[in-house]
């Protein structure tokens, strides 16, 4: 697997645009992603019983489309809770997009983040789209404009891609999400969009992203908040020519890992730049009974506010880690429990058996004072192990959050 | 029901102190509180795996030991996740005051708050508990002491007593508590004690205890944090010379309704004094089909960092109360729903039918500044209620968490 400086125009096919359209005050709010050949598309969603127009939207569009050729996507406003205005709105952005580029309306996925419970300056979106089809692009940096384009509170964009060859054919997946805040690991993911030039049926598409997201969309945590918005979308045009894959093969389980590696790299850097967070900070849980006793527990460290605020002052305050495994549901031995705190500074065992090591807390301090941390419980009684992502709790998540509006 | 100004001391036979041990550097760290004759016990605990010394000690008195005599406290300390040697620890404290006050070692609760994973420094509580022996007094002033002394980042003691009658007598009921931080409703509670010289059967005090604190205790969070430590202990001594009460009968729901009172008041005093809070946070949840359901709901909405946040920017930032509602498990149809904010500044409706109002931001932002402030959700599908509490996110509760072990 090849690893490239790209995003969502990696892929044979694909052009994108990032545009400023009028919905914000000053930064850019409206991105186009297009396929030049139809794509079979996967998607998966926010679980909140609270659901964004574009989100219903998009969920028929993946359960009765043939395909798709067409992400538009906005920031700016979310457009939940808007009633039927709403839903009407997002139709006229798809077909804004679908009129522009001469395509089905059905065959157009949408997307926004942004307020919720604004109408949608529906005028603005279609001028918008216009102006997007125009400046459509196969170079790298119209998929650094798209992503920027999409970011809320995010400090920076986020892209990834890589490639790996399949029947003698390179096969590039490219994404690029938003994330920052509203952020939590039980549902479904923020806005995320996979591009790839590969083959594959549209059922092993939504197979792979379906088993793929709770890897990795589902294992990062900014503030336990799950959007009405989350939507991660996948397009498959088939343009690497690879012959197409219609089972679980070889070339299937290489594509999953190249999704993998796509997908994870983007929750890692959306973790990392959760609202106000100064660092990444990583969970392992090790020696576990099962993965889904693992997965519960390492979420529950990774969403506590107290381990997170300790983080934060780069504090080995362990006890907090303990008692949010202790009331994450899951039953374990506490008196069995190793817990070890790891960066490129070094490692430390902090606690052997449920009970404090002999440690220093200077070198506790020191590596917990590095861009990414990470800590890791184990169980000892088990082989099953997850990882989860999450950022640290700041002064400045409380602020962005305490007048977002204004 | 006649409101007191006191609390533990308040019913007739108990006596309390509150001292200056050395666990701490400066502040009042130990507390007793001592009943003249025995009286039937009652306790609720944490659900964390995680269970401090002092909470598993707690459990087998609350279930073994015909009656308890007295309560021993100390802030500074938690004495959890200390193995073998905290349990030790533990039973020597409460050994302590049994030799002092010549009781039974089994009639002694005993509980524990601040760090988790270091040792009890035995020696110190040994004194201390000489002095507490020393110190006891039934005056109002005693009770206060102990109620200081079990404070840790609470900026005010938390106390609470009411009398009402029965069978002609008059019958008190006290209490006192400490919150703060790592407070979070799905479990029990955080360190109160209540006193009543109620005469009761130690079942039916149990059962009163366990379902009062669904109502009271339970409905309120900080952090979404439960502690390893928590525990509510119930102490009924008879000396109000009421028939005793052995069935559910009106005595029962008097009794039930005075401690509800207390209980209600200590757990809204503790969220009101939540850690970094700048104000009481409200919500209530009404028309849903089950009061399960309203439950949910209400303490999902308490409990969103993004929710907070805005109500420490005083932002009427209403859309993140609905997807809280939405993320919550319960299914509700958000298209139906009426929400209101309160306080003394008066009432807005800001959301009907799901949609935005044509509501004054300005008169959202002056209701919402006020020291106590309410959300109500109304779901208009049945006649189900539920009302929980919290606090806002603030900066000093990150500053507070950053560094709470300096």
């Amino acid at each position: 697997m090849k690893i490239m400086n790209s995003g969502v125009t990696a892929a044979q096919g694909f052009k994108a645009a990032g545009v400023y359209a009028g919905i914000k005050k000053k930064r850019k709010d409206m991105a186009l992603i297009y396929s030049t050949v139809p794509a079979v598309q996967a998607g998966t969603f926010t679980t909140n019983v609270v659901k964004a127009a574009p989100v219903k939207w998009d969920i028929k569009v993946t359960k009765e489309s043939p395909f798709v050729q067409a992400v538009v996507l906005n920031s700016g406003v979310a457009n939940a809770c808007t009633g039927t205005e709403g839903d009407l709105n997002n139709e006229l952005m798809a077909k804004a997009v679908a009129d522009a580029m001469n395509i089905s309306v059905n065959s157009v996925y949408t997307a926004s983040t942004g307020v919720i419970g604004k109408q949608m300056p529906i005028d603005v979106i279609q001028e918008g789209v216009k102006l997007l089809a125009a400046e459509l692009k196969e170079e790298i940096e119209a998929g650094t404009l798209a992503a920027e384009a999409i970011m809320t509170t995010d400090t920076y964009s986020k892209q990834c891609a890589v490639s790996f060859v399949i029947d003698g054919k390179e096969i590039t997946v490219g994404g690029m999400a938003k994330g920052s805040g509203m952020i939590h690991p039980n549902m479904a993911t923020m806005l995320g969009v996979v591009t790839t030039d590969l083959a594959i049926s549209k059922e092993l598409l939504q197979e792979a992203l379906s088993a793929d997201v709770k890897k990795s969309f589902n294992m990062i945590s900014v503030d336990r908040d799950t959007s009405t918005n989350d939507s991660l979308l996948v397009l498959a045009n088939g343009l690497a020519g690879n012959k197409m894959i219609t089972e679980k093969n070889e070339a299937y389980a290489n594509f999953c890992a190249a999704l993998n590696y796509v997908t994870t790299d983007l929750a890692k850097k959306m973790a990392a730049d959760g609202e106000g967070a100064t660092k990444l900070f990583e969970t392992q849980v090790v020696g576990a009974n099962s993965e889904e006793e693992a997965v519960i527990l390492s979420k529950s460290i990774i969403t506590s506010n107290l381990v997170k605020s300790a983080v934060f002052g780069n504090d080995a305050n362990w006890g907090r880690i303990l008692c949010a495994m202790g009331y994450s549901g899951v039953n374990f031995d506490p008196d069995k429990v190793d817990l070890y705190i790891e960066s490129a500074d070094g490692k430390l065992k902090l606690v052997e058996n449920g009970m404090a090591t002999d440690y220093s807390e200077e070198f506790a301090t020191k590596i917990l004072s590095a861009k990414e941390v990470k800590a890791t419980a184990d169980l000892k009684t088990g082989n099953a192990t997850a990882t989860a992502w999450g950022c640290d709790l700041t002064y400045d998540y409380v602020k962005i959050n305490a007048d977002y509006r204004s």
